[in-house]
Formats: C-alpha cells, structure tokens, sequence
C-alpha cells in the first residue's frame, strides 16, 4: 500500500508548528519519519485531516496544509450495543467496529457481565484512535457506556437488532429490507447472552431478532462478524 | 447457554475409560467438572463426538456414550487462502475460522511477508482444538501451509474470490449469484497486500477480484469479515 503513515493531533491547524513531545518521538521512533517527509495527521474530534511534512525530526516540527474533512468509512450509522465481556474483549471489538465504520459503541452491563467490571475511557480512547490510525478513518465511533441496558436502549438510534443464532429471519434477509443509508442499532450479548428479562426488555424496545450464523458464536466474534456483514451490504 | 463442556480426545471409543492426565487436570481444573458431571468428547479427526460423564475425578474416568458423527457448521466448502502475518495474527485468523466454519486454512507465503517466518504446527492445531471446542465444531479445518502461492493455487478447490477494496464488484453481490453450497476459495493478502505479480498469478488461476468493502481492512480482520461475510449466507 502506498497510504501515507496517519498520525492523531487535536486540535489540527495549517501552518508550521513544534509538534508535541510525544507525538514528535512516535513519528520518528515508531513511524520512522524523517526530516522531508511526508504523512498525515488527523483530529478525530473535528473529523478533519491535512497532509503534513515533518521539517525538522528532534524537536519535531511539522509544516500542517489546509485541512479537510477526513473521509467516514460507512455512509450507515450503526450503533453497536455490546454486552460487557472480560478481559481484553471490549478493546477487541472497539478496534475491529473502529476499521468496520461503526458509528457508536455502547457497552452495557448486563446480568451475566462480570460484576464489578469497569471500563478505562483513555484506554479505550487510545485503542480507537491507533485503529483510526491503521484503516484511514478520520472520526471516532462515539464512545458509551459503561451504562445499564435500559439506558442504552433510551439513547440508541435507528432500527434495532438482536442478533439470536436461534431467529427465523438472517441478518443478510433482513439487510435486504432496509436502505443501504437506514440507521442500524446492533445488540450483542456477553458471555453467556443476553438473560431473558434483558432479551423482553431488546424485544419490547422494539428490538427484532435477526440470526448471522446458524451456530453460536463468540461475544467478541459475533460483533465484528455482524459490523462486518452490514458492513459488506452498503 | 446450557451447552455442556468440551473436550477433545483422539481416538474416542464408547465404554468407561481412565482419561489421559493432562485432559484429566482440564476437566477438574479448568472445566471445573467433579465426578457425576456431564460433557462432551470430540475427535475432531474423526468427526465424531459423544456425550460423557465424569466417573472419578483424580485420576479422571469418564464414561463414554456411544459416539455420534459430530455436527459440521457449514454447508459449504471455504477454503481460506491467507497471506502469511507478523506476530499472533495466523492465530487470530486461524480461531476465528474455525468458529465460522471454514473447511480448510492455506497459510502462503507472500512477497511482502515477513522473510524467514515460520508457523508452528502444534501450536496452530492447540489453537484449532481450543476454538472447536469453545464454538461447538466437531471438526477442524484442514490445515495447510506455510506454502507458496503457486503449491496454495494448485492445490485449492471451488469458486477463486480474491479480496480486493477496489473490486468492481461486492463479496455481497456475488454471493447471490452462486449456490449456498458451492465451494470457495478466498484469498487475503497479507499485510501489504499481494504484490502485483501475485495479483496476477491468481488472476490467471480464474480467481475473482470482489470487494468486501470500499475501505480497506487489515488482513486479519479482512479474513474474519470475509468469512463472516460468507457464513451469513448460507
């Protein structure tokens, strides 16, 4: 691939500017960037991108050209509703919904989320913006949660789906129904799925079962396969 | 889920037997099984499984029910033609495969992977087992590779798809052009991508270039998306 490497720098403006210490050692310890080249930077919170050049490497300074709006993966809004899993699964399935276009990420508690569990909003931050980084994204997913399903239910926009092994209608049938452009909200259980108050509570919200596979798959799996299904139907 | 435990054994005959130590120590330590407790033997080399109960715990005996052919979770045949990753990504791929069904996993050796890597058999086939047993998959895909792409052409079966972000046509579109049940082989660059001269070794092979999305992915999440892609439509 020819795709220039892609930094993150909030706020982003024109000029020639010193580029913060951090941002400087990785551009030229981990990037590897040196003095003449060229790169870009992006500001996720703005959702706007400019080529830069780095002129000097140590302190690191950076010629920034005229910004401009940096490219959304999806022309879909689709909210993921994640039930909270262990360990790193949350950060996996933020990093694969970064590069799949998501729109939102919402991490629930839910009954058979492991109690206690929290968490850590600059991780997660820092994981979705080195996967902007990687697949060319210029946005952020809005970042929610950790919240209780009632309330992710009252902020989710768009037609909702609970994704169900069990369900008569496929995911890809009903993606057939809908407009390439029509707001999905995706629910997918932890560990274990959704309890049965919370899959009344989905269904009650409106939420309509649709299945990916005829077989279980894993929490952390069945999201990125279902962002990747819609994905692939735009 | 009410799913019982699983555990790989090879070979698996009816009848009450003293298990191996270490299949012992997973059932009593890991699985947290004690004597009377139910779960499920496999021999994904056979394909078959068979509903078991724990007799004693140290050392472990279980009786064994008679065997039954274990469930395959795919219709059709995909073959996962996968450019040769850094690091864990061969692993990731390779368990998230084996949940969604893919029949075979050619790992090939690219221009732009890393020179001199090798992959470890025996940790690839400990992955393989822990994913079918986790994902309820009687069977493990067959395993090929490290190989280089003229041996992964020749030896590959069914419908060519080469991933490719600029594609003229979608993985979704074609999809609804072949039978649920035709065989497919999908090839995924490795990091990088194929090089142009790989690009049209495949081609020349009657692969197909299909687009999974407008954007592109890294190669371990393009593989997932694409055999989620195709395991959604079955």
């Amino acid at each position: 691939m020819s795709q220039l490497p892609r930094a993150p720098l909030t706020p982003l403006v024109a000029g020639e500017h010193h580029l913060p210490r951090e941002l400087g050692a990785y551009l030229v310890k981990v990037l590897r960037l040196r003095a003449g080249d060229a790169f870009v930077l992006f500001d996720p919170d703005a959702g706007i991108e400019a080529d830069a050049e780095l002129v000097r490497d140590v302190p690191a300074v950076a010629r920034v050209w005229e910004t401009r709006r940096a490219p959304r993966l999806s022309r879909r809004e689709v909210t993921l509703l994640q039930g909270l899993a262990k360990g790193d699964k949350p950060e996996q399935v933020l990093r694969a919904a970064v590069a799949l276009g998501a729109a939102a990420v919402t991490f629930v508690r839910t009954e058979r989320s492991v109690a206690g569990a929290e968490l850590r909003a600059d991780r997660l931050r820092a994981v979705m913006l080195d996967a902007a980084r990687q697949c060319g994204r210029g946005d952020l997913p809005k970042l929610g949660g950790l919240v209780d399903l009632e309330a992710a239910l009252n902020a989710s926009d768009g037609l909702g789906l609970l994704l169900d092994p069990d369900a008569g209608e496929s995911l890809v049938d009903f993606l057939r129904t809908v407009a390439p452009q029509h707001a999905l909200a995706l629910a997918v259980g932890p560990e274990g799925g959704f309890s049965l108050a919370e899959v009344q509570q989905l269904l009650a919200a409106g939420f309509q079962p649709v299945r990916l596979a005829p077989y279980v798959l894993r929490t952390e799996l069945a999201a990125v396969a279902a962002l990747s299904v819609v994905a692939a139907h735009e």
